[in-house]
Parts: structure tokens; C-alpha cells; sequence
């Protein structure tokens, strides 16, 4: 204790977001809102451990993910890179427990070792839903329900779900010639809406893709019209192919029923080019974009993957489900001051004591004051002056002060000042200042 | 996506805590109780990253939390310990953006590579709240006052905050001539009320401390009596050392004003005992222990630490605070039965439509019940048979179903039924079944 310490300078690892206590108070806001719309949609919490054995995580093969993990050093241990994995490991560990369809959601953060870039972390919040035993098709039409209920309840602006489905995108690969390299071209393909066209022109060439098939794929992922003028192109057209013609009828099914379930039209379209990196999806593909902010790109993501279960389990527990990078989502928003700014105190009161004295009187007040549901500080160094109290109220962004002299204990009142109107009204009765604060 | 999958059998690594859906709502309710009290007491909330620079997080010297820290493979990053090192950092490096004395929350897991025993996790969630920047010692009386609402908004029976000053501990140790080893000394006496005594006093002769002051330690350490008798005793005692008086002169002014704040009585309580095994404490230390689970042992300690900071930052910024283990917490709690056995879902009905043709209208049925605020879940897949349906609502543990067959449709009713009681009501309005429903 008496010894020189060592300093070291404080900071945070590259690539990790840390936010003042008001950002992580708007940060936690959005974070209830988001539990509290899949709560209502029957789906449950649960958390899985940071670490999973390198064994699991990986057990879908390796590929990018391999290389982007923590590993724990000495260990066969990892940190999870995403919550789907683990998700489906515990379907997959607990099935003799859980009732299928097992509707869950999964708020946690996940680690992944990018080369960091602005806007990108090493360490993010994803929000997840997902239904594990999921074989009725039926169940992908809620996935965009609950986005809607979401994006609803987030109060940023009108969005844009956006759907497609893997079946119709591998039929079109196979009827021009591309059976075997659909995880490759898709990759590419969910590209194009961000990249440079003449270079994923060009990464297609490199995959043996003739021109004319390069030409076809691209004029059918970037068709553009309304759901119907797009269904009925999709149902008229002449790919040869089963699982196309799967892939069409459920779309077909999956926008009836959301449409069934109240989500506006305009919020959920078709939209061809939406293909999604993970080579995990084998149907319904989905995307979302705020209208306001569209270079955002997409905030809530993701699609069916039928088979990732069969990783870990004979049985089948086909999935479905979305995922909202809330780090990235918040931290995307609050540099354009699209976010409430909100004060570093949960305290809409601070109890200021004038001396030592009258200290008993103001933790008394402060008890009275917590009675009425409001958040109370009080300011327990008794020794500062009045002017370095509002100082410090003002600091914090506390909106009002409760000053206790001695003339306030001996009377039974407080003095209540309104910081943003610099306003006080001294010696009032306790019920009076609370009904003055609203 | 068509290759055999390598099956990996799904499992978790040792030591690790995951619940049931039903437990991990039960725990994020007592997450929320805990939050809630933080916040009315004007506690902010933060989070810092799971990984932290080694050098950081070791800052204040390596023993026993540098054995069991996990290392990142390859990096020199190492995840969190606890939160009081990461929240310390904090407050160093954002020193110039915050208002002082600063009072913030954190709620996250951590990590330590303990030999995983029964009821001791590898990783497990704290609850902190801690003020920096706590210069006056009546900071110190804020934490049995929060720790007071927080226990009873657990509601978990009664429970006893037990408050110690490791000045006083320190002046004793000073006169019986233990002066230098203080911090071995007293994380021994730490252990005396779970440890074998004869095993603790030849630990202690081991440091080459006499039998004479062997017997005076343990007799002090022992004491017991009501808190007038030990603060009457205290500041009798003929101990000359000037840190001894310091230490009962804060206890006194501590315990004065946890009176004045309402705590009652019983609730806090001086314990010459507490000792805290960690060598940062500086000051007042507290445990806090369920009357009627006193086997749990400590569910929330913490102290006062003057220099923590200084490994940071030249300027000063004491802390105190407190943690609650809430996973060592949950696991005891559940595992003697003390907690309420929550269902696997959070719906307190589901929509059960009896085929495809009826789907649309139970879609808007659910969503007509969302809107009074109730979980609703949808059974999508109405190619299910009634039974099945009444079975997996059963095996979910949702209290209503509201079936919906092609009459409810015809007659816009809905039939509600109670599967506790096993009771029907067959083709009633919505209202009606919403009314029924509580």
C-alpha cells in the first residue's frame, strides 16, 4: 500500500467501443426496448458462456471464422464470434429438455479478431431471435413481424425489410451452369450492392463464370419492381430447376402470411440481390435498412439455416432467425446524432447538503424522494460549497437540486432548485418540490 | 451444404454456469430488481471490453489473479478478472470527461481460471457499484444503504450487512508487532469464520507471529456483542497507534449515518471479523449474509480502495464500493429451491391455429392480444393436431391457448383454453377471452 506503483497508462484494446455512462444509458434503452418486443413474440432469454470449446465453435467448418476467433492461450478454448453457433449448440445439447419449435433470443457480446476499420468492431452486441425446430416454412414470415415490432418500438424512422430466399439464387446457378460454386458466386453477389461492380465483375470471371452467365445473374439480382410485378416474373420465369421453383413458393407463402400479420407493404419487399455472406442459409434470406439512413446498410440480418444443427445432433432442428448488430447499429446512429443524448446520471434529483450537520436531514429527504420512484444522488460530501454542488448537478446533468441548510432542517422544508432555469424556491415544503419536479 | 457433417458432441467447457430458459429468466429478473435499485440511487451504468491489456488489468501487482487470468493466444490481451480493475481504468482514462465523485454501475461477467469446484464458476456475473472520486468516508455509509433496498427488493428473507475497518485491523496488527505482513496476516483472518482454526493458527505461526499475539488477533478478530458494546470497546481499548484510532473514528461515523439513511439495526452490523482477502482495501470492508441461507456465505462484499487509481492516473481517486456474485447466488438459491420456478417462456398465451386456411385470421387475433400488452406466442406450423398442440403448449409451461379452428373463424370468436384447469370456453369474443385471461 505504501509502495511506489508501477503507472500504467488506462486504455482500451483497438476495435472495442466504450461509451460514456449517458451513451451506455441510450445504449441500454435500446437494448430493453429490443428484449422487450421478442419477450411479447414468446421468444425466451438465454446466455451461453463466452468461451466455447475451439471444437464446437468451428464444427461448420472453418474458412474466414478460423482465422478471425480469439483463441484463450493454453487452452482448447475460444470466444464465441457469433450467438447462432452457440445457439444451436444448446438446442442441439438441451433437446431432451426443450419443447421444439424453441423460440429463443440471445443478447450478448461477440469477439472477432478483424483487422479493425471505423465502424467495425473486435468486440460487438448482436440481439438475436431464432426458432430452432422450425420445419414449418411458416415460421420465417415472423421473422420480419418481429423486425417490424422492433424497428417500431426503436423509433428511428420508417426502414425497409428486405427478403429473398437461397432456393430461387442456387435454382438460377444451376440453370446457367454454376452448380458447385453457389457458396462462392452468393458470396460475391452480396457484394454488389456495396462494392465496385467492374471488380466483382471481374472476381465472377476468376470463378470461370462465362460472360453471359455473369450478364444473366446480374440482370436477375438486380431486378427491380413491386412484390407483385417481382412474383409474377419469379412464377413466369423459365429456369429449369426444382429447387427454384421451391425457393418461389416460399416467397410466396412466407410475404402472404406477413402480410396476414399486419406488417405494412412497404416495410417487407423482395429484393433478388439480397444473398447474405454465410454459407450457413439454405432458404429465406433477409435484410433491413432505414430509409433515412441508408448508408448504414443493413441493421438486422439474417435467414434459414436447416442443417447447422446436424453439427452437433442426428436430429433435425431446422433454424430460422435475425440478428441486430447493436454495437455497429448504436454506434453508426450516435455519430450523426440520430440518438437522444442523455445526461451521465440516471438521477433526476440531487440531494445537496450544506454541512455536516443537516446531513441526516437530507439522507432522510433523499429516502423520501426514492419513495416516489424517482432516481435520487446525494451528494454525501457535506463539506462542499453551494457553488461547487450546482457545479457538480451541472456536470452530471442532474435537472434538480434539493439544497438542506440548517434553516430548511429547522423549518422541515428544502430548497429546490431548477438547474436549466437557474430558478429556486427556498424553504418549500418536501410535497410541494416534488410536485413543482412533475 | 449436401457433404456429412463432422458430428462434434455439443457441450460446454467446466465451470461454466448455463440455465434453462426458465432460470435465465429468473436470473435476468434479479439482474433488472438489482439494476433498478442501482439506478434510484443515481448509479450510472457502464461496460468496459471483455479483454483489456495484461498490463492494465495487472496493474497493481501480479499473486494470485495473475495465475488465473485467460490469456489471449498471440495477443497481450487478457479477460477481465473482476470490475473493479476495468471500472478504476475507466475512471483514470476518462477523468476529464466525467463529474466527480462518480458513481457507476456495471453488471457483467468475468473470468477467472479457478480449479472449477462445486459452486465456484470460470466465468461468472458481478454486480458492482463503486464511487470514485469518494473522498469524504461518508461515502461509505452509502453502500449498506444500497445494499439495504437491494436485498429487499430480492426479497429473499432477511439478511445482515456486517461492516469492519481495515485501519482498525491494521493498528492491532501494528501493536502486537505484525507491522509489514499485514496483507498476509489478514487474508488469513479472512478465512477464519469458513476454515479450520488450528490449521489458520499454524498459517499464522508460519509468518512468525507469537502465540501471544496469536491469541490477542483471535481474540479481537472473535469479539461479539451488540454494535454499542464493540464501538464502546473499541474506542476504549489502549491500541496506540494513530491508524487504529482513524479506523474507529470512521466505523462511528459510518454507522452513524447508515442510522440516519433508515437502515434498520439489525440489518448492519460491526463484525471485527471482516477482514476481505484482497490486499487493495484501505478502509471500511463489508460482507453481507442471508439470515436464513447462512451456509451461502458472503452474496455481497466490498470496501473501501484509497489506491487503486494511483496505478493509473498521479491524480487521486478513491473508491468504494461493493459486488454482488450473482451467478454463485443464483446457482445456491436454485439449487436449495428458494427461487420461483419460472416457465420456459415468456408468452402467457399461445395462438394455435387448427390449419393453413385459418393461419391469417389467428395472426390477427395474436396480434389484436399483443396490443394489451400480453406475450403471445404463435404456433406457425398448423399442420399440428390439436393434441400435439395442447402438449407442446404444456411442455412450454403457457398458462392459456387460444385455439383457432375454421368455426372461430366463420363466427370471428376464438375458443379459449385454461391448461391448468383443462378447461374450455368454446367460442367466445376476444374481449371475452382477454377478460377471462386476468
Amino acid at each position: 500500500m505504501d509502495e511506489q506503483p508501477v503507472r500504467v497508462t488506462p486504455r482500451i484494446p483497438g476495435g472495442m467501443l466504450e461509451l460514456t455512462p449517458g451513451q451506455q444509458r441510450q445504449f441500454n434503452c435500446m437494448q430493453q426496448q429490443i428484449a422487450g418486443v421478442y419477450e411479447q413474440y414468446g421468444y425466451a432469454p438465454i446466455a451461453t458462456p463466452a468461451m466455447e470449446w475451439q471444437e464446437v465453435l468451428l464444427a461448420k467448418g472453418g474458412g474466414e471464422t478460423a482465422m478471425q476467433i480469439y483463441k484463450i492461450a493454453g487452452e482448447e478454448l475460444a470466444l464465441r464470434f457469433d450467438l447462432t453457433v452457440p445457439a444451436t449448440r444448446y438446442a442441439a445439447q438441451y433437446q431432451d429438455r426443450l419443447a421444439f419449435p424453441f423460440r429463443r433470443y440471445q443478447m450478448q457480446p461477440v469477439w472477432r479478431g478483424e483487422k479493425s476499420q471505423l465502424g467495425r468492431f473486435c468486440e460487438f452486441w448482436q440481439c438475436d431471435i431464432d426458432v430452432f425446430g422450425a420445419a414449418s416454412v411458416l415460421y420465417d414470415a415472423e421473422m420480419p413481424v418481429v423486425i417490424n415490432a422492433v424497428f417500431e418500438e426503436l423509433g428511428l424512422g420508417d426502414f425497409t425489410i428486405w427478403l429473398n430466399n437461397r432456393k430461387i439464387l442456387n435454382g438460377v446457378l444451376e440453370t446457367i451452369g454454376c452448380s458447385g460454386r453457389e457458396t462462392e458466386v452468393l458470396r460475391i453477389v452480396d457484394k454488389l450492392e456495396r462494392g465496385d461492380e467492374a471488380v466483382l465483375i471481374g472476381a465472377l470471371e476468376n470463378l470461370d463464370l462465362s460472360r453471359t452467365a455473369i450478364d444473366e445473374l446480374l440482370a436477375f439480382v438486380k431486378m427491380d419492381g413491386s412484390d407483385d410485378e417481382l412474383l409474377a416474373f419469379l412464377s413466369g420465369a423459365r429456369y429449369d430447376s426444382a429447387v427454384y421453383r421451391d425457393g418461389v413458393d416460399e416467397l410466396i407463402t412466407v410475404m402472404s402470411a406477413v402480410r396476414s400479420a399486419g406488417v405494412p407493404e412497404r416495410r417487407c419487399r423482395i429484393n433478388l440481390g439480397i444473398a447474405r455472406g454465410l454459407d450457413y442459409y439454405t432458404g429465406t434470406v433477409y435484410e433491413t435498412t432505414l430509409n433515412k439512413y441508408p448508408t448504414i446498410g443493413s441493421v438486422c440480418s439474417g435467414g434459414r439455416f436447416d442443417n447447422l444443427a446436424n453439427n452437433y445432433t442426428e436430429r433435425s432442428l431446422p433454424g430460422v432467425g435475425v440478428s441486430i448488430g447493436l454495437s455497429r447499429l448504436f454506434w453508426q446512429l450516435d455519430r450523426i446524432n440520430a440518438l437522444p443524448v442523455l445526461s451521465d446520471t440516471p438521477a433526476t434529483v440531487m440531494v445537496a447538503p450544506l454541512s455536516p450537520e443537516v446531513l441526516n436531514y437530507a439522507l432522510d429527504v433523499a429516502r423520501q424522494i426514492r419513495a416516489t420512484w424517482r432516481s435520487v444522488l446525494t451528494q454525501m460530501d457535506a463539506s462542499m460549497k453551494p457553488k461547487a454542488q450546482f457545479k457538480y448537478a451541472d456536470a452530471l446533468g442532474v435537472p434538480y437540486v434539493i439544497v438542506i441548510g440548517g434553516d430548511e432542517m429547522a423549518g422541515g422544508t428544502v430548497t429546490l432548485r431548477c438547474m436549466r432555469e437557474s430558478h429556486q424556491e427556498a424553504q418549500i415544503s418536501l410535497n410541494e418540490a416534488i410536485a413543482l419536479m412533475g
